[in-house]
């Protein structure tokens, strides 16, 4: 598959051009644009370490059709069109290479419809999830997919985000039942109904979770919810070693316990996490665990993995059904990043992620901490561990930084080697945005074409988040 | 959106053109292709009341790099390709409607590598899920989608099929992990890795998934298996009302119960199964459930969902871990079709399914057989509730075909107008092929350019599978 001929990647538009599109979109929706630089460059921060790189204008949207409007002035400009959630982003999906607007769809956090009966709903884009649990309490369902940080709603689709609980739950691929998308020349189209499953052609919701914003804006997202389970237990297991931890992991799995979290914490990040949220859970490779189900089901899910345990490590199994404890775990889980960071204060952190088969995931995390402890650098290990799914958070400076950089490089081009050659890919949750281009051949061969083809037919001028994905 | 200009949809090659195409096919795979009317006809026939369209030729591929080379050969002639596997399409799918080449992958039937520990299997499209149960056995895995038929894996994946057990183990969808695809150059692609999740660019796997032969010849499929439970057991349930089964159903779905199956069937089911497979269920509304777990989960399960059951109707709850009984009534289940053709002899099925969000089904069953019953034709509804998806079988013939044929499309063209307006879709899971290619505006608006976009960048001769899905 060639893609096709006569396509061109954008080039940063004129001055000229984008004073006429400011000008335009200013008088369609006067006091929504800012040109400041302090705002051009707050929307342009994300939470990774890659330089940013400002919009020429930040234009608030407060709805799918204000956002059709923009994305036509902006069409007809050829002007590149950033769209952006809560910026969380951890691969610099937020960066204006080309120039061009960031559409700030944070105001667009309407919760539109609640379906109780059919345990769905919709919202827009710029709902968070934190919001969107607590809109749904009275209801007894929840939405539970968790990436740590309170991302929005359309950043997570966009980025087919997942995190601690899609062992049990999926990640974004697996609950967005459809979503409204505005398309690179301004129509608003819907990828799909509300009925649990369709073989009714192309599955066109699928082909824009994960895009990135690349072939158009998410401004509606109607998504899966789930009953609150009758009881929740979680447990701290601690190991002597990674290998035990993992293969408890495995077999977990194996046993076809319905697990709704196992989080693998490696001992770097455990003594962090104790630093910083002044716990004191013993500094060994462990696993954090949740149960959801009936009383009876989490006892027992929690007795078997307790014996599963047990069989590869003669190791601490406490199982709690206090919430209390249970939310201390879990916040000193979330707050891993922060704790890492704290570990060598004024630094950044590097996040990387990759995901592997469960069964080569021992040695991808062995030889990963070998690179590490060889290169002298601070970088826990945490890890999605029932899905393969691990992260490494390098910690870069202050005072060395570009050396680290390069070191942290260096680790994260080899880690992703790794996996790649343990038939694992680049990233399991964080996307490609500009970070893991360069690996897209690596992982995919001819299968870029397709993709390259598809972003050309799709969004013909490339004015839809340039840079990223599939432009090298 | 509009599709890209200059495309136009493939015509008929020529006789010339197509014995060209036939000569060098039997050059490189000399005794694979056959022109007679017999194995044409043969390779035209499904299992759906669509007229057959014989292709000109079929030729019998051995491996990937086979069907590369006769892709390539029709592509360069312009030939249309019609991916074939067990023939058990619903939707005609496999008519050569501009005639072509029929692929027959039935003989590429090798389970290429089972691994058990990360629980995945690879497997070339020919193996049906029958043969590769069978095969799996021994490891304590098991690859839970059942559509009914014994279906080819590749077939399955082509028309994003599902069945009784979706409402826990999900659909093809949500177990392929990655395809090998030929595209429509020849080019054999990978469109995944064997990691459980990733969020490295387009998700190409999904577009795959359901396309029906229309952008490439699926090769390969790699998919998740589970550990085979340690306890399964069943139930039946008779309700007065279908208001009551639907309800019921609705409140177990909300609970969370991870049931295995849950199966709705009419009276009129029940009495054709009775008399087809001599069994002597009540002849009223009726859930068909199985769960899966641990024996103490099971019970339990089915404890709460009895009570359910008890809180909507005075019903007969029966509940049996004796896996005789249970045999005897999903084999009963499976022959369901079979059975209602049995209650007027002669007859064909005309078969069509919807899924509606779950709040809708009582309705959507409920006008549907008034339809039904004031058209005064046979036709049994049954359906995998859990998921808001229903099938009926229209009873064609034999006496009155022309006639009963205008009936059943005038109840189907309704049937999906009211799916629709519900929020549903015209087809949960038999695909679109030629049947269902009328109702694709109207479900997916200018969505529909979309996927004539894609279908015409990834295959700009329009020679996979032509006629189908956007073809109108």
């Amino acid at each position: 598959m060639v893609p096709p001929d006569g396509y061109k990647a954008i080039e940063r538009p004129s001055q000229d051009v984008i004073n006429l599109t400011i000008v335009e979109l200013s008088k369609i929706l006067p006091n929504r644009v800012s040109t400041s630089m302090a705002v051009r460059e707050q929307y342009a921060t994300d939470f990774s370490f890659h330089e940013i790189s400002p919009a020429d204008a930040v234009i608030t949207a407060h709805s799918s059709e204000e956002v059709s409007k923009i994305v036509k002035i902006c069409a007809k400009y050829k002007v590149p069109i950033i769209p952006h959630g809560t910026g969380t982003s951890l691969e610099g999906h937020l960066a204006a290479l080309h120039g061009g607007i960031c559409v700030d769809l944070s105001e667009m956090n309407s919760i539109v419809e609640v379906n109780v009966e059919d345990m769905d709903v919709t919202v827009e884009p710029g709902v968070t999830r934190k919001q969107l649990n607590e809109h749904l309490r009275d209801t007894g369902l929840f939405f539970p997919i968790d990436p740590g940080a309170d991302a929005s709603i359309g950043g997570m689709t966009a980025t087919r985000a997942s995190g601690t609980n899609a062992v049990r739950y999926g990640t974004m691929k697996d609950n967005v039942l459809s979503l409204e998308i505005v398309t690179p020349d301004g129509s608003i189209i819907e990828t799909g109904t509300r009925a649990r499953k369709s073989s009714a052609g192309y599955d066109l919701t699928r082909l824009y979770v994960g895009s990135e914003g690349t072939l158009g804006v998410i401004t509606k997202i109607t998504i899966k919810l789930f009953g609150i389970p009758e009881a929740i237990s979680s447990a701290v297991v601690n190991f002597e070693s990674l290998e035990g931890a993992v293969n408890a992991v495995i077999s977990t799995i194996q046993w076809g316990i319905p697990i709704a979290r196992i989080e693998l914490l490696d001992e770097w990040t455990l003594e962090a996490i104790n630093k910083y949220s002044k716990t004191s859970f013993p500094v060994k490779p462990t696993l954090f665990l949740e149960f959801h189900g009936s009383d009876a089901s989490v006892k027992e899910q929690a007795e078997k993995v307790g014996e599963i345990c047990g069989e590869f490590e003669d190791n601490q199994f406490k199982w709690t059904t206090n919430g209390e404890e249970r939310d201390t775990m879990w916040q000193a889980r979330h707050d891993a990043a922060l704790a890492c960071v704290a570990l060598r204060p004024g630094s950044k952190l590097f996040t990387t992620d990759v995901c592997v088969p469960i069964s080569q995931l021992v040695n991808c995390i062995l030889e990963t901490k070998k690179d590490i402890d060889e290169a002298e650098i601070i970088a826990p290990i945490v890890g999605h561990v029932g899905d393969g799914n691990f992260h490494v958070a390098l910690l870069i400076g202050p005072d060395q930084f570009t050396s680290d950089l390069k070191v942290a490089n260096e680790i994260n081009s080899k880690l992703i080697k790794r996996a790649l050659d343990m038939g694992g890919t680049c990233t399991g949750e964080h996307g490609i945005g500009q970070g893991k281009m360069q690996y897209m051949r690596a992982e995919h061969g001819l299968a870029v074409d397709i993709m390259k083809t598809v972003k050309r037919s799709l969004d013909p001028d490339d004015i839809m988040n340039p840079g990223k994905i599939v432009a090298v």
